[in-house]
């Protein structure tokens, strides 16, 4: 998997266990596509702290999800429901069209 | 919701940020249905710290859901499905045979 993408999707999940300093850094560099250089100078603080900081909760998350697996949990649920989805567009397409609102709410099954 | 049915799910689900020790003191006493004297026993601890501990695990779980929202995330969906089901049972009943096998799938949705 892109790491860019596993590292968005693990700040989807842990985000709110990190403290506010940890939070912004992240999304700043990986949401809003900042440099490090700009993002040392909206902190006060060097472009190496701001590497280091970036790499200590990249690891913490990680260590998050070897515990909780919550982004392997939701991958492995998307792809069954995307499974069952296939299921029932191919039946659908054999004419059975009662399955259109029950494929609307397999669709909106909350995560 | 019935308090020992909430805590169970909390320490379904954040059980593993636990430490070792608060892990071992929370399962014997929600799980085991161990007394506070047997745990404090157990553990070589007063009776007064293993329901300090107790209250205070509790209160690191309430903080955690807090933050993740996993058991209520977990509640919506189940509930969301149990409707799903239901909308499957009166099609199936109906005559409409085919959904037999897509029920068997959505009840497998995994968690």
């Amino acid at each position: 998997m892109d790491k860019i993408y596993y590292i968005t999707l693990l700040l989807d999940f842990y985000g709110e266990l990190l403290t506010c300093k940890q939070k912004s850094v992240m999304s700043r560099y990986y949401f809003d596509d900042c440099s490090l250089n700009e993002i040392a100078e909206e902190h006060s603080i060097t472009r190496q702290a701001v590497q280091d900081m970036i790499k200590r909760t990249e690891k913490l998350l990680k260590q998050y999800e070897d515990k909780l697996l919550l982004v392997d949990k939701y991958l492995k649920r998307r792809e069954y429901v995307e499974g069952l989805l296939t299921e029932l567009d191919s039946l659908i397409e054999k004419g059975n069209s009662e399955l259109v609102n029950i494929k609307d709410l397999v669709k909106n099954i909350p995560d």
